[in-house]
């Protein structure tokens, strides 16, 4: 799939006493970017859940390259990069005006439940077949 | 059981733009506090789930007086204040200094997972018994 | 203003480990509607900020009736009910299909930061010719 | 200064519908850690801010390793590895039990707001004699 836009609003709670939004909460707008992503193409996250199957975060870098504020529309720019057997990259950008604020780069692992404890498997095709 | 005090630092998190806690995160505070309350008492919730046996807020009220801001270490006080069939009601304070910044009456209730649902249930009396 | 309306969709960033959204998380939900609606009549809280009027939360009570999960698309309406000299109140409902799964009254008073402490001032007339 | 520890326990607020924390939730423990590394150090930000210096994160790389759960007691710990004229640079990892369950590294750069603008500032020396 070609690159996906999300926007976003910036509220109170995205916020910290810097006046600014907390570091740890792009994480968040980026999960959105690519949870979005996934619905466009059909993937439901709850419903892939009942199937035993998710996808959860196996490592990240970033770089916080300026600040979004209070009521600032940002867009949040997801592509897959690169298709794994049992992995998925992905490259997201935050855009905010004509600025790049935010970049990250996040693998995603497919995982079932055993136990209370995700192990990894194939990606099913329904999925691959998809992104 | 008598009074729990739980102490709690304000990190950036849980501040907002306007230089203070925001709203929404006293219902965290409270919840770590209601929380330790019974780990003190013996009722650990993670233990609990794996009998299926969970608490959910049914409705509270709360006062918001003054305003907690970053590195404040406050302090959350809470007392059973009623103990129903299928639900407890908490009295909860937040303390900074010698001031009370925010208070909260907070009733929840005891449930069972019913596909997917939650249906209220008897509390056990190991919980009963505890309280 | 009349009833304003707020599509919400539910990300793993607002569920708990219990399966559906944090009791917290609801406040930030219904804070999001405040601030749409404020937005749509032209009110833009980081430009009333500039010129140090602000809306802090005053007290609030809620019920919780039922549960969103993940992936929900949820509903929030939102309307003031109250209007005095320096505080508005709203009632504000969570819609999910066609249940109502939480509700809540919530009481916001104006303010203007004096040595960073809040002091409640009278709604200027900008706000309130508009509310 | 040697490595810093910091205990915190997982509460409901930091899991996630999939029942283990919230992926962007291990950077709010990290950045516990460095505030907490700070104030044994005698370094207190809401002091600094009103001095008009923050430090915010430029950049960060990290390893989700295994996953925590609500009523887990994990261990932040929490080193400087380099000191530049107006950056630092964090690795910290995150223990359940015998097991490393996150890594980070996280570079911080020292800032004052001009103009509600972050600008970088050498570290002052209050800061740099203590670190």
């Amino acid at each position: 799939m070609k690159e996906f836009s999300l926007k976003i609003r910036v509220y109170y709670e995205d916020t910290d006493a810097e006046g600014v939004v907390y570091y740890g909460n792009y994480f968040k707008f980026i999960e959105r970017g690519r949870t979005e992503m996934f619905r466009k193409i059909g993937l439901n996250q709850s419903q892939m859940g009942r199937e035993d199957v998710y996808f959860v975060v196996h490592s990240l870098s970033s770089n916080f390259i300026s600040s979004a504020k209070l009521d600032d529309e940002i867009e949040v720019r997801t592509i897959i990069s690169e298709l794994d057997l049992t992995s998925l990259t992905f490259k997201q950008n935050i855009i905010f005006g004509d600025r790049k604020i935010f970049n990250a780069t996040v693998k995603i692992v497919c995982v079932k439940k055993e136990n209370g404890v995700f192990k990894p498997i194939k990606i099913p095709t329904f999925i691959t077949e998809k992104v």
